[in-house]
């Protein structure tokens, strides 16, 4: 199993043509970022976090997104009863485990949200994947090289233990399911200086997640559309800043013949 | 009755050189966003919902914009208690029932604010307009022959019913009124596709309605900046990260002379 | 004692070295425009609020910064809460104190909280610095001949009462210490036009003083990071869009020769 420029483009274009309802439950630093992301792909970005309303809208969307960024009871638990409603009803759950392994009100939550409603996607960054598996995970320590493969086995026995796909993004994107592994290389080093590019890519998960069956291959997709668009960015900017426009931007204008020139596997 | 490049100005400049002070209790993914676009035409804007000081904040603004992007039941508590004090006031309430009709939740929460203190301005697309009303709405169905018709004649029935200015967004903005119909053909197709730029139209209604007593033109005032800052913006945008940037920078930059160029009624 | 291009860069590349974790319980308006200021300069930005969480958060930061601007209860337990063992910890805490004057809310919350926890450094612009003191003042009124000697009086009373660095900005800077009064008088008249501006420097003034234990000097390179950054963006800006774009950007690019070329005292 592979994934290339036109299985990426072909799942961009059912984003565009089907806009799938992507109902965030995300952190107030990325809001509104992560919703121009998703507008920018074709997607038609929700944010709803109350109690009386959150299983509605997850009743209507396609993807459901919950990111840990800065949490509170309150949101914990609307986060629950969303992936509880989303998982009735099928549809893929996808979730960012900020800073997991910084508090233990962070890691807790994560663990017991994957715990009660094993999502689609776990996306994060190496030390969050690697944080966020610490107590189940067997294979860890000396039997890794280094920390991208530390953060690969940890990734492998959440895949394992939940039956989910996990992405751990980085220089190297890598895309863990139970039996597949896969890399993308794109992506661009100027991009960690502009806050929530990481949560911006588990928005994309859920876009892809909506229109494509395929976990894997979806997670798979939506990254390398971050980096490609990162590196479309990078081209002219001057700064972190333009950076983020031109990072819109570029979700905006991507075609098959950019996937085709800058992708990287 | 109707508005032209010269009428529109007139308010710019009123809210140049008095810059209202804009209370707004509005959506986490738009407060930055919207401030920018307050800012930008002049406007003061200020940001606050905690129930110990909503009514203080109300007591010194030029104008209160309520938003119910995303609600909880402490936010709904402060809109009721600030729209109280600004209806003792006498200074104009705007409504943006964002996602009205996406849950009950949000319609029952903006028909109540409504119907508790009804606003000078409620500011939606066609289909939020359509869901506030349609309870009330007499005349909606065969008698329709486009969404657009539908939603003019939700905003009419809005209109008499709370006696209030009525905005409906779109390819052409509707501003309804009791006795009115203006209509302003002003935007580009890239603005749906910048997150919030709705909810930056109702805010601006709020630094317009805040000079203006006549509510109607100042609604339409509003959207027709919003048009035109639009399409100036839309002129070197290369997707809609440049155009938001674009956007402000031409609220900032919006002469007598770009109004006369662009406007379209 | 003063300050220099070069004591503010060696700041800078310490900043850059050590990539500070700075503890943020800031507004909603400007969090993400905040994390994007202080990553572009080389800090490394965490916004956390819950209770259950903000101690161990603070218990891992260089320097907490606590922004008032938009309040509510919990998020004011959280702020003491985080104060005290930032206190105990003793990394530098700065205090904004965002409208203060505008509601009693505000001005018994800041109060309270420099009183439970004096910070490192206030930083405002005249008029809150002027209602954050009032009843503490002794000096003001007839021997100030204006707002800004006014501010420079409640600055100086303030850092008696609390020991700390009181940072007013405005078209000129003034860094005032119990024993110091710096100068900053960088700065463009098209920075107050983008929001949160000030929030930015008060961030800043939190990596500045993570990586320098004179206070007074890190506030002061930190506004002269922020009026810099700010000529330089205005280079090129079309307006309030741009200029914060441009901003962020300047931040990231700036060198030794830009602060030689630019600094002001």
């Amino acid at each position: 199993m592979t994934i290339n420029a036109s299985s990426i483009f072909k799942d961009v274009e059912k984003i565009r043509k089907t806009a799938p309802l992507v109902h965030n439950i995300t952190n107030y630093v990325v809001m509104n970022t992560t919703a121009n992301a998703l507008l920018a792909i074709g997607a038609s970005p929700v944010m709803a976090h109350a109690l009386p309303e959150v299983e509605e809208m997850t009743g209507i969307a396609g993807a459901l997104v919950i990111n840990i960024g800065t949490l509170s009871d309150a949101w914990i638990e609307a986060m629950f009863k969303a992936a509880k409603k989303a998982a009735q009803r099928k549809i893929p759950i996808i979730i960012d485990p900020v800073g997991v392994g910084a508090t233990q009100y962070r890691t807790r939550t994560a663990r017991q949200l994957i715990q009660a409603t094993p999502p689609s996607i776990i996306r994060g960054n190496g030390s969050e994947i690697m944080a966020l598996c610490q107590q189940d995970q067997k294979t860890k320590g000396v039997d890794s090289t280094s920390a991208s493969d530390q953060a690969v086995d940890a990734a492998k026995a959440l895949a394992r233990e939940y039956g989910c796909v996990v992405c751990i993004t980085g220089k190297i994107d890598y895309i863990v399911s139970q039996e597949t592994l896969l890399q993308v290389k794109n992506g661009h080093a100027m991009m960690p200086y502009v806050t929530g590019l990481g949560c911006t890519a588990t928005a994309l998960c859920g876009a892809f997640a909506a229109v494509n069956p395929e976990v894997d291959k979806a997670a798979a997709h939506a990254m390398a559309v971050m980096g490609i668009a990162g590196e479309m960015a990078a081209r002219t900017a001057q700064g972190p800043g333009s950076l983020q426009v031109n990072f819109i931007d570029s979700l905006y204008q991507l075609s098959q013949t950019h996937i085709k020139e800058f992708f990287k596997a």
